[in-house]
């Protein structure tokens, strides 16, 4: 069963009433303009941008979040979206055959889909439970930590349905304690505010512990730092540990350890981690003494293209190098300084690895795809006189799971190279 | 120590001598034309076209896999090259400081470094040990069996120094046995032939077991079959491993059972392998026997196309869906089918996905970039009224690694969907 079509041609946004046989609330119902692309809504684009939606009075005074039927210009149905006036992107698709307003169980069913995936994937509850559009829960980010989840809604529309979304992740899951963490870049974008809350339990009051590639991590899911941990380089990390028995290992733009504990775990000489944060440096020192690797792991402070300069003239090589530097190009307008800044990573990395060693270059930009990043790499690596094999292209674990039709969500890049 | 330039503007490709300190034969001079794109070369691209080269008559007299100087159009020498006149890839790069012929020490120099890789990769001497250009040894690939080598010279000039070749690999890895396969599609665009040789110790006489991913394999690298067993898809092969666990597993186009037999050792509750060819599914069939897990395998042989649509309409469903087909778009001219096909493949298979189960479509296509085959694939998935996450594109395993000037040597993709 399908909304009625609205049938006054001047006001294409009103709520129109639904002919919900189940009772539920009627929805409003918002269309695409003639030039919209509805096809790719219907092959699953999820996307409605601002100027493919008729934008009337009644249309720009929906609430953001606002769950609305979304018509194409003929006026056929399309699916049941979420509105944000505020936000570019105008509309999210939620699903394709939903009613009313997406309620306790429609959440149960989601997450229980995304938590099968999980379960299949990983022997430990520590993932990335939900991962936004590929997994049915637009702009909604749920990390697990075992018993606690931190829970990013970073759309307009789960902000208003926090709690059913919030009992239904603790039903779905077990978890205890559920932390939101209200810090996304994507919720100014819907104009949302950045207020961190406890949704449920208690914001634990010391690091977590994770166990992850043969190591154990310690997270800091609510210090003032707040400088967590992220998943989704767990398998460049398990992958790049097979490279690091018996040698020397450097982890720049190291955060918490993570590729440095792993290297550890997998039979690495020593391991020196290189951040700008002492809080997170001094999470990983916590973690590679919880991993009983702490005789053969040392960090040093400071900014990472110092750091690699001044190895560089201390004559120190390594079996193995990893970048992993935060996103240089997060938005268009930054990529040629972005590239210039990865060719820089690069060319002073390079003259660390010991010949025949390994080196890993990563990038977290969204505007700096694998081919511009691949060359930057290249160029870097060529300017400090080296020739690369490729050895390996990694991307998000499977817990990222990527909506096929939102390419731009593989933002995860990770370069193998051995020189 | 660079050889002398040409003098002669008349015979750039005549055989000067080269001013070798070190007493080594003079070697040829062939010169790229001035549009020829010599910087290329310089930054690491390996091969130099036909009409690239100045092939005058001398250049065109030289015995294919003759090794020569290449210099730039202002006679700037760039690289030892190897030369075949019958090829359209006339010469391909060496190196860029060798003198003379490559002798027995230079190849055993290349090939510890090849080892050392693989070493540092695998537990056991099952690999491929030597992946042409990337691998310093253009067009040359060797594969490792434990004490067994299966060499494929698919250049000139590794056929013309196939005996210092042989022996430095016996020498390097310890083989006994080293097998000359002649069958790649690479010779007859060389101009070589289709002779396949023992070179080493004695052809086995039986299939050789092949531990990998928790199966053994079965290998039968010299039989009028000659199935062999490729070792690119180990890391795909043990990443859907992942989500066979208590299901159904179907493996298409399984040749010695890659997918399935690995999907039996991490506990599928059962594998069926499909293949047009009878032996490779004995083998497969020996395969389960030596890994313990026949009980639960089953194969069916036949069109692969004609079986997907059989178990359609049988009804049968599987919780993870294999299809590795042979290369449908080898080269340019059959991309369109090639990708039809594709997109067949996925309408067929996706049906048989049980719902929130697992397709695996992989191709091996040179001629089918990861875009063009991932929209085959969602084209068919679509068609058959399915909606997918991509939760991994695999790619060739890091024996096979890339000379990143060569991105087209990334032939192998793997996408793995969730429906």
């Amino acid at each position: 069963m399908m909304p009625p079509h609205d049938t006054d041609p001047d006001t294409p946004a009103a709520a129109a009433p639904e002919t919900g046989t189940d009772g539920s609330a009627p929805l409003p119902v918002v269309r695409l303009k003639p030039k919209a692309n509805a096809r790719a809504v219907r092959r699953g684009f999820p996307w409605i941008f601002a100027d493919e939606l008729v934008t009337d009075r009644r249309t720009r005074a929906l609430a953001p979040g606002t769950i609305a039927w979304l018509e194409d210009a003929e006026r056929k149905p399309l699916a049941r979206v979420a509105v944000n006036p505020n936000s570019k992107i105008i509309a999210r698709v939620i699903d394709r055959e939903g009613r009313g307003i997406p309620d306790h169980d429609w959440f149960v069913a989601r997450l229980r889909r995304a938590l099968a995936l999980r379960e299949a994937l990983y022997d430990r509850p520590f993932y990335r439970l939900v991962h936004a559009e590929a997994d049915g829960l637009p702009g909604v980010i749920i990390d697990r930590f075992g018993d606690i989840a931190v829970f990013q809604p970073n759309a307009a529309w789960a902000e208003l349905l926090l709690d059913p979304l919030a009992e239904a992740l603790a039903e779905v899951t077990g978890v205890t304690t559920i932390l939101k963490n209200a810090g996304g870049r994507g919720r100014t974008l819907e104009g949302l505010d950045d207020a961190d809350a406890v949704l449920a339990g208690a914001a634990p009051d010391a690091p977590v512990p994770v166990e992850m590639n043969g190591a154990t991590y310690m997270a800091d899911l609510t210090g003032g730092q707040k400088t967590g941990l992220f998943y989704d380089q767990r398998e460049n990390q398990a992958f790049a540990a097979r490279f690091a028995r018996g040698h020397d290992v450097l982890d720049v733009f190291s955060h918490v350890g993570g590729f440095a504990l792993a290297a550890l775990a997998h039979g690495a000489r020593s391991a020196l981690s290189v951040d700008g944060s002492a809080p997170a440096l001094e999470l990983a020192e916590a973690g590679a003494r919880a991993s009983g690797t702490a005789d053969r792991f040392e960090t040093r402070q400071g900014d990472a293209f110092d750091v690699l300069a001044a190895l560089g003239g201390e004559g120190r090589r390594f079996g193995l190098v990893i970048c992993d530097p935060p996103a240089f190009a997060p938005a268009k307008p930054a990529l040629e300084a972005g590239l210039r800044a990865y060719e820089r990573v690069a060319r002073l990395a390079a003259p660390l690895v010991a010949p025949g060693g390994t080196l890993v270059l990563c990038s977290c930009s969204h505007a700096a795809d694998l081919a511009a990043f691949q060359g930057a790499s290249l160029r870097g690596i060529g300017r400090a006189g080296r020739r690369a094999q490729l050895l390996y292209t990694g991307q998000a674990g499977p817990d990222h799971p990527l909506l096929p039709q939102l390419a731009e969500t593989g933002y995860l890049k990770a370069l193998v190279f051995r020189l």
